[in-house]
C-alpha cells in the first residue's frame, strides 16, 4: 500500500518525538511491504520565524495532499506572557483544524498495567479506567467573534454552535459507543449556557436512532470530579470545544501516563494524529523526552486512516514490551536507566 | 454584638444541614453573648413550587436588609433533562448572585490530616494542600447575552469581562496573598480568549501596586492537570467564572474532605456563606447528610462578615474534635458507628 503521509514536526520536543515516529513506521512499512511517503510541513514558532505565520499555505497544501497528518507539538513560552502577541504558534493548531476541518479530537485514556503506580491517584481508583473523549474541535468559543470594545476596557468572546456540528460529533460518539459498552455521557453546562441546551435536546433528540446506548447527561463541573473520583465509571464521554479542552487534559494526568497517550483529529479533508502532550519547550533538544505518545499516535494512524490494523497492532505490542523491559525515557525510568529519546526509537524500530 | 442573618435553606439536603450550623451558631451566640436574627427566605426548587420563581423578590429584600446570608443548596434533578424549561432552580443562584452583587467566591481546599486517606489521591500528593480559589460570579458568560438564531437551530452565549471587573476580583485575589504565602496564580486561557487576554493584561498591571506577590499565569486546562498531580503548589488561584465553576469542583474532590469544604461569596451589599456540596437530592430528608460544610461555612461567616475570630475558631475546634472521636455522618464513618446529620449537629453544639 502507499501512504502518502504529511509530517509536522513542531517546536520543542516535537521533532525529536515525530523522529522515533517515523523510524517505526518506516519499520513496519518495511516489514508489511508499504510505501510510506514523508512530505515535512513547518508549523508554530519555526514557521513564525520562518515565514512569518504559524500555518502557512504551503504547509496546507501539504496536508491537503496527504492521507494523513503525523504532528508533534506546537508552542513557544516567549508568547505566552505577551498578551499583546499578534502572532501566536497557537493560532497556527487553530487555523490547521478549521482548515482541514477536523472536527472530532479523540482522546483515549487508558492505563498501562506496569504503569499504574505513576498515577497521582490511588491504585483502586484508576484501575480499569479505559476511557474516550471526543471532544468538538472546530466550533464553540474557540472560532466564534471576538474582540474589544469601550477603548480596550471590555472584552468579549462568543461561542455558537448549530444543531449540524453537534450532530456531526454526537454521531461518532454514539458509533464509538456501539463498539464498546455503549454508554455515552454528555458533557455540558446545560443549567447555564443556551449552547449547551442545544447540545443536550440534539443528544436526546438522537437517542432513538441507537437505541442500545445508554446515554448520561453530566455538567462539566460534576464531570471535573467525577474523572478524578471515579474514572473508571466512565466509557465515551461527548463534549464541546472548550470544555473538551479542560477534560481532555484533566484525564490524560491521571493515568500517570501522560507522555503515553495518543490521539486522532477526525477531519472532513484529512484526519491527524499527534501525541497529547505539548511541545514541553525545558526538555527541547535534550533527547530525553517520552517518544511513546507519538508512536502510538502513529498505531492509531495506522489503523483509522489507513485501515492497517495488524500494524497498529504490532506497534502497540512493541511498545509494551518496551516498557516491560524498561527500554523508557527518564519521566518512566524511576530508579533504572533511563534511555535517550533516540535510542528508545532504534529499540522499537529494530524489534518491529 | 447583634447578628441579623438571612436563612436560605434551599433544596434537598439544604434544609438538614442548615439545621445544624443554627444550632451551632446559636451555641456560640449564647456562649459569647450575641443576639442572633434569623430570617428565613424561600429560594430554590422550594420557591418554584410555592411562588413560581427561584429568587422571589421577598427572599431578596430578606437578604438586602441582613448583615449575611447563611445558605444550604439549590438544585433538583427534574429540572436537569428538560433542556426546555423555563424556570430552573439554578437561575434563582444566578439572580441572587447578580442582585447581590456576590462578585467573589473564595473556596478553600485543604486537608484534615484524619481525613487525608478518603482523598482519591495518593497521601504524598495530597499532604500540606491548603489552596484557595477565587472565583469571579457576576461576570462571564454566566451574564452575557445568548439565544438562538435559524429557526432554533444556532445558540449562542456571551462572555464578557470589563478591566473593572477583572481588578475588582485581583486586588482582593493580591490581597489574599499577602496574608498567605505571597504567591498568586492568574488562571485564563490567554492563547485563546479575548476576555482571558484582558484579564492577563490587567493582572501583569496590578503587580506594581504589589511588589511582593509573586504571580504566575497558568492556562486553565494546565491547572486542571497540576490540581491532580501536585495541588499543593497551588496558594491562590484566580480566576473567571466559567472556569472557576470548573475548578472549584475538581479541587474540591482532591482533598476527600468534600463534605467539609465551606464557601464564602463577598458581595457588594452582603456576603453569602454556603458548603461547596450540592443538593444531594438522593439524600434528602434522610438525617444522612454531612453537616460540616455548612457549619465550616459558619464559621466562615462569623469571622469574615462580623470579624468574630475567637468564635470562628471555636466553631472549627469543635469540629475537629467530632473528627478526631468519631461523631461524623455514613460518608466518613468507614466501618464506625455512623450518626445521623441532627445528632452530629446536636453534639457538635453541645460541645460549643
Ligand atoms: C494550544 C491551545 C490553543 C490548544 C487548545 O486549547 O485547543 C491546546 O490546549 C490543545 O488542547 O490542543
Ligand atoms: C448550579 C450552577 C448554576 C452553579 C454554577 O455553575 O455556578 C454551581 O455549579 C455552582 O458552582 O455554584
Amino acid at each position: 500500500m502507499k501512504l502518502n503521509i504529511a509530517l509536522l514536526a513542531g517546536d520543542g520536543i516535537g521533532p525529536e518525538v515525530i523522529d522515533q515516529a517515523v523510524k517505526v513506521s518506516n519499520a513496519v512499512a518495511k516489514k508489511f511491504n508499504h510505501e510510506i511517503t514523508w512530505t515535512a510541513g513547518i508549523t508554530g514558532a519555526a514557521a513564525i520565524d520562518e515565514v512569518g505565520e504559524p500555518y502557512p499555505d504551503s504547509t496546507h497544501e501539504i496536508c491537503m495532499a496527504a492521507d494523513a497528518v503525523l504532528f508533534g507539538a506546537i508552542g513557544h513560552p516567549r508568547f505566552d506572557n505577551d498578551p499583546k502577541a499578534t502572532v501566536r504558534p497557537e493560532q497556527g493548531l487553530l487555523k490547521m483544524r478549521q482548515k482541514l476541518g477536523l472536527f472530532a479530537n479523540v482522546r483515549p485514556t487508558f492505563t498501562f498495567p506496569s504503569l499504574i503506580d505513576n498515577s497521582p491517584l490511588k491504585r483502586e481508583r484508576i484501575e480499569g479506567t479505559d476511557l474516550i473523549i471526543l471532544r468538538e474541535l472546530t466550533g464553540g468559543i474557540y472560532f466564534g467573534e471576538r474582540g474589544r470594545k469601550d477603548d480596550g476596557n471590555t472584552a468579549f468572546d462568543t461561542c455558537t454552535y448549530t444543531r449540524a456540528e453537534v450532530q456531526r460529533l454526537a454521531k461518532l460518539g454514539f458509533e464509538m459507543a456501539m463498539t464498546r459498552s455503549k454508554r455515552l455521557c454528555c458533557v455540558d453546562k446545560a443549567n447555564v449556557l443556551e449552547t449547551s441546551r442545544l447540545w443536550r435536546e440534539t443528544v436526546q433528540d438522537m437517542e432513538k436512532d441507537f437505541p442500545e446506548v445508554t446515554v448520561s447527561y453530566e455538567f462539566v463541573d460534576a464531570v471535573a470530579m467525577r474523572l478524578v473520583q471515579w474514572p473508571n465509571s466512565y466509557d465515551v464521554l461527548i463534549t464541546e470545544n472548550l470544555f473538551g479542552d479542560i477534560l481532555t487534559d484533566e484525564a490524560s494526568v491521571i493515568s500517570g501516563s501522560m507522555g503515553l497517550m495518543p490521539s486522532a483529529s477526525i477531519g472532513v479533508h484529512t484526519s491527524l494524529f499527534e501525541p497529547i502532550h505539548g511541545s514541553y519547550p525545558q526538555a527541547a533538544g535534550k533527547d530525553i523526552a517520552n517518544p511513546l505518545a507519538t508512536v502510538l499516535s502513529a498505531a492509531m494512524m495506522f489503523e483509522d486512516a489507513f485501515g492497517l490494523k495488524e500494524e497498529a497492532e504490532l506497534i502497540r505490542e512493541v511498545v509494551n514490551k518496551s516498557l516491560a523491559e524498561g527500554i523508557v525515557t527518564e519521566d518512566l525510568a524511576g530508579k533504572n536507566k533511563a534511555y535517550k529519546t533516540s535510542e528508545v526509537g532504534d529499540w522499537l524500530a529494530k524489534n518491529i
